[in-house]
């Protein structure tokens, strides 16, 4: 049969990142191209005393349908959290979502029609972009330096027109640069003068294990165009698919009846099982220990990198989150780069794979440090270095 | 602010029947306006007993982030089960959903550009009807007969053009009505003949109660152009939000590629519990449980609609399911009704919240056994009877 799909899904392609997962779950595979927790990072022993009681105690409640919103005692959990930071006023609503993932989906849904503009960092989270591809609308990716979105280049797209701007600020995927604080300022006056929403997406915030906190953007925001989204996948776990979105009650309200349409609501033991986390647990002493485990890991590669790489290769230095960022010099071959690497047990993700035109030619590559074992760090680290200095000397 | 929101969310209103049902949670309302599985018909014994197993045993596997298509274990089992019913055959593939409300978004996503016409029973399930216009969707209602959607009617509307057509032939929300096998033949021809896809949602199949089980559409499908859903939220659990579609892999393709965009994957632990609900205990023996249950809630209630309710109400005689669909004589005013049967502490959700068109004036009104205990089922009836008997004599 020949089926006529809709055009929104027509070219639609499977995160390449996915597809090369399922490539490298194959043993004796070094894998720098996931983006998963550490497995030593979950709170197993939490969840599982959790759980247990919830199904005890109060199954019916784990069960039955619940309310599109989220379970409500978590919603002021993730408030009370969220106001700490500054990220959460009075003026705002927290709807809670199926993972980080869907709180981008929603907020794209209930703003974008097909041919409207989104810009974001170029280049940014295959996931998300792919999510604002599927509902046709015109991706614009606008390169970064050090301090994140490149503010005139922002500005010269903004006077054409731009409906929302994505932006992660924190341990940006893939690049894992921090946005600073002068740039957040500026982007959000731009936001401002040129009437943009900006979908701030934070999943990796927590994350961070050297420096200073930097205020969020929705910490600045002053007329309700900040859409802040957060996830629970880093710092709990990414199976159960608990995120969460602080906004505006009437943008809330847009993803609300979305959600609704969507998945009517979130597996309700995760939300429980989350809500018990942040509020019966030392959730800063989880967090500091988190920290703790990816600033080990990051060192390790880091101390890898300084070791093996040709001095050619420009590595990002990242202040958290889980991702490294190196870009060959000009020229280089990235796709036979990293063919190169599968065929010595190394697997990292090719740069176009991130970037809003897949087809334009990059010469930078994503490594992970939070999935591989320490070994694994060090090995491939040796095994990438030793290719970098055969491509570019 | 003044936010500009997408073309297709901006009319975009929460689903009628949850409103309502905010709005009944009051103590002493007698809700007849839900569809929640009975309480008592939850494993919650092989749930408690699944979860903590697999949280002792394979904690990480339940919590790291999982595959798009599904947990492979659970496809397998959906895929074995749905063979013994003649719905999946070797040429099918199964992908898992966040419940079956997903599986009818996705699809939708999938096949439906903007403006393009889906046709669905009229009434029918808010909740999708709901998905359908969030992609601005042209939708039409088309009546139904005791036997199910009415066939000529449908020819008419697929003579001038027809994209997808979703019809719930098991046990109907809100009618109650299953769709004759004679029914689901010349539906089936209609689709090949003036080529659309059919999406059969069938959430309620496992629970009739009555008469003799009706081959799916599915089953006769030899082309490749019926999509057919499922859920275990009637069976399992609705709070874990787990579903699936079995469709040709070309369709099933597409759908992962939506669904990895909007929500990465299903919650694990609930893919896992399922898996093992389905294939370490006696799944039909807790089906047959719940058959009982039901038939014995629904004897109930159509008792005291026999004793209580006018003569001149038309009411369903449904064989499974949930719901009861009653109607009154042309030109009685169904929002006064509503009102009054509220005023006297029962709840039931108005015809109009079902049809294709929300002003179009019924006289119909939908009521659910599952939800209420045996004496609100005994009262409920009771004071609803009343009423109609001062409304149509």
């Amino acid at each position: 049969m020949n089926y006529k799909f809709s055009d929104k899904v027509l070219s639609l392609k499977p995160s390449a990142i996915r597809e090369i997962l399922k490539m490298t779950s194959q043993p004796g595979i070094i894998s720098f191209a996931a983006g998963n927790p550490a497995p030593d990072a979950f709170p197993v022993e939490h969840i599982r005393a959790i759980a247990s009681d919830i199904l005890d105690r109060d199954p019916i409640a784990a069960l039955q349908y619940s309310v599109t919103e989220g379970y409500a005692p978590l919603r002021e959990a993730v408030k009370a959290r969220l106001a700490k930071k500054g990220v959460y006023s009075e003026r705002d609503d927290v709807v809670i979502t199926s993972g980080g993932q869907q709180a981008s989906e929603l907020t794209c849904k209930s703003f974008l029609n097909e041919g409207d503009v989104l810009a974001a960092e170029d280049p940014s989270f295959v996931g998300c972009l792919n999510a604002f591809r599927s509902y046709n609308v015109e991706l614009r990716g606008i390169p970064m330096d050090d301090e994140g979105i490149d503010a005139a280049l922002l500005e010269e797209q903004a006077k054409k027109g731009i409906k929302v701007l994505y932006v992660i600020p924190n341990f940006q995927n893939p690049s894992g640069r921090c946005m600073s604080y002068a740039r957040r300022k500026k982007v959000y006056e731009l936001a401002c003068r040129y009437d943009f929403i900006i979908l701030e997406d934070d999943p990796y915030g927590e994350l961070r294990f050297a420096g200073e906190d930097i205020p969020s953007i929705k910490s600045l925001d002053t007329e309700g165009r900040v859409v802040y989204a957060g996830s629970f996948s880093k710092v709990v776990s990414p199976g159960m698919r608990v995120g969460f979105v602080c906004a505006a009650p009437e943008i809330i309200a847009k993803i609300v009846v979305c959600k609704q349409v969507s998945d009517v609501h979130t597996n309700i033991l995760a939300q429980m099982i989350c809500h018990r986390i942040l509020t019966e647990y030392d959730f800063e002493a989880h967090i500091a220990h988190l920290r703790d485990i990816y600033r080990r890991k990051y060192n390790i590669m880091a101390q890898g990198i300084r070791d093996n790489f040709s001095p050619l290769v420009k590595v990002t230095e990242p202040q958290g989150g889980l991702f490294v960022w190196a870009t060959l010099p000009e020229g280089a071959d990235m796709p036979a780069f990293c063919k190169a690497a599968v065929e010595r047990t190394v697997a990292v993700v090719p740069g176009n794979a991130f970037t809003a035109q897949p087809t334009d030619p990059t010469t930078s590559f994503r490594m992970n440090f939070s999935t591989p074992t320490d070994e694994q760090l060090v090995k491939g680290c040796e095994i990438l270095g030793t290719l970098t200095r055969e491509f570019v000397g």
